[in-house]
């Protein structure tokens, strides 16, 4: 009998996500002072099924740079934290108005619009008090831990996601020029990717020439994953995607499809996952995993 | 001629409100890839005239532990942005639905209410990123910086104000037992302000012991302040509160006036007061400017 052969998303998956989700589990089992219906609010998004890309790309640069991938789990788990609370945010009916999200109700649908607002909002403070309270446990000096949180929360806040999500969503910050659906792609999608790898190499003892190539790498991955996105948004099953399909569209949202047509996008997919292999090849001349799943995820859309 | 003494919260604002304000504004003219619409929905709030106790208060305990206060600007940047954020999420429709903050109309009015939602968010997430880069330029040791963060996450996450809101708003949460409204209070509003005095004490070389008298100060004078706002939304009129009086009511909120009834309401206020003045005793046999606040504070209601 012949084994077909894992993908580079399932051998990351493998490797780095069933250690992430017995941390999570474990994690919010502890619940000393969080009111329940909070917390299950937030552990009903946390838990529900998300594929953990971001802590699974921390976990991978931290081991690459020599911080195993157990000492790195407070990092991970803040990243996954701010990712899930950005879902919560955005699926709220003065956002996307969305009731699906990976096959099940959204958050406010099942704990109702004000507390998933709450949930969104500790789950962007926890992250930093995570993060800040348990990497030192860990054994990480403070300077890098200082160092790993700013970068996060330069990625995720007004500069980074939230700027994203506003030209993203407020029509009034739509631009008409070429090339605007790179600004809100680099700003919603690509730096919190990017700094999931970033975030996890800086663990380490690693020289700025070499982070340069992890942020590189992270950059261009984050665009390919956006891209890919948006096709599948119109090319993909609502069993498929999880999340109803056909949004973009509906919501006159500005998409690498939109802008550019279907077929232009796949070559612009495919760009961009080249473009984050090259970032790391003089770190791995051999190849790497993370340069195989810049590969698979552009391939996704075929 | 003779002039009118001033009190405490006018001393306070004297000797550090102006020095907050003119580093926020300077703060705000930098806008680096921060979408225009976004900047301004976050500016409106943060310059629409609050009176800034926190800060106030984060950099006098910073003083008084060695730190000079203009050193402690960014941890007092950091708890502003916080206590910003959650304010213009607690005016959205969901939440409070209020039209009236400070004498104008809430953020979501102005910026409708997808912008308000993720200016809050950006607030909450920049104010990490705030303290974790500028804090370490002003000379402050990684181990500090990394501590009063945690702190101030831990006061403003899941178990802190979001526990809190979670709740004063979410009748599901409500717990019938004597002294609820106790919990509503230390989670909601005495965890913050509590915060602002100890992650400016932290700054400094403080001994456990000393930091415990800060903490119980902070605890105490936070729970005078809920105690003194539930009674004035009862007792003040429109143009002194600056936003709805009597919305406690109009909401069924739990309050200390509702649990307690008026005039007990007062002596828990005063109770409160004097707790805060006494856990600073010992630090300052001579009374000190913190001491005064405390008094001044419960004084209001009357």
């Amino acid at each position: 009998m012949k084994e077909s052969k894992k993908n580079a998303l399932e051998v990351l998956s493998e490797q780095y996500v069933g250690l992430f989700d017995d941390h999570l589990r474990k994690l919010l089992e502890i619940r000393n002072g969080i009111p329940v219906r909070l917390a299950e609010s937030m552990d009903y998004s946390l838990l529900a099924g998300g594929k953990r890309l971001r802590p699974a790309l921390c976990l991978a640069a931290a081991e690459r740079c020599g911080v195993a991938p157990e000492k790195a789990l407070p990092m991970a788990v803040a990243i996954e934290f701010i990712h899930t609370a950005s879902l919560i945010h955005d699926d709220l009916p003065c956002m996307d108005n969305d009731d699906l999200r990976r096959g099940m109700p959204t958050n406010h649908k099942v704990f109702g619009e004000s507390l998933a607002l709450i949930a969104g909002d500790a789950l962007l403070i926890w992250a930093f008090g995570h993060a800040l309270s348990h990497l030192p446990d860990m054994g990480i000096p403070y300077d890098r831990v200082a160092r790993a949180s700013a970068l996060l929360a330069e990625a995720s806040g007004p500069m980074g996601m939230c700027g994203g999500q506003t030209l993203d969503t407020d029509t009034a910050s739509r631009r008409l020029e070429e090339g605007f659906v790179y600004s809100i792609a680099a700003a919603k999608t690509a730096a919190l990717i990017r700094v999931s790898v970033v975030s996890g190499a800086i663990l380490g003892d690693i020289s700025d020439t070499d982070l340069r190539c992890y942020y590189d790498y992270g950059t261009h991955l984050g665009l390919a994953f956006q891209i890919v996105d948006d096709i599948l948004d119109v090319t993909a099953s609502r069993d498929e995607l999880g999340k109803t399909p056909h949004k973009d569209e509906a919501q006159d949202k500005l998409t690498f499809v939109s802008a550019y047509g279907l077929e232009r996008a796949k070559s612009l997919a495919i760009e961009e996952s080249e473009e984050a292999m090259r970032a790391l090849e003089e770190l791995f001349p051999e190849g790497d995993l993370l340069m195989d799943l810049a590969s698979f995820l552009a391939e996704r859309t075929f």
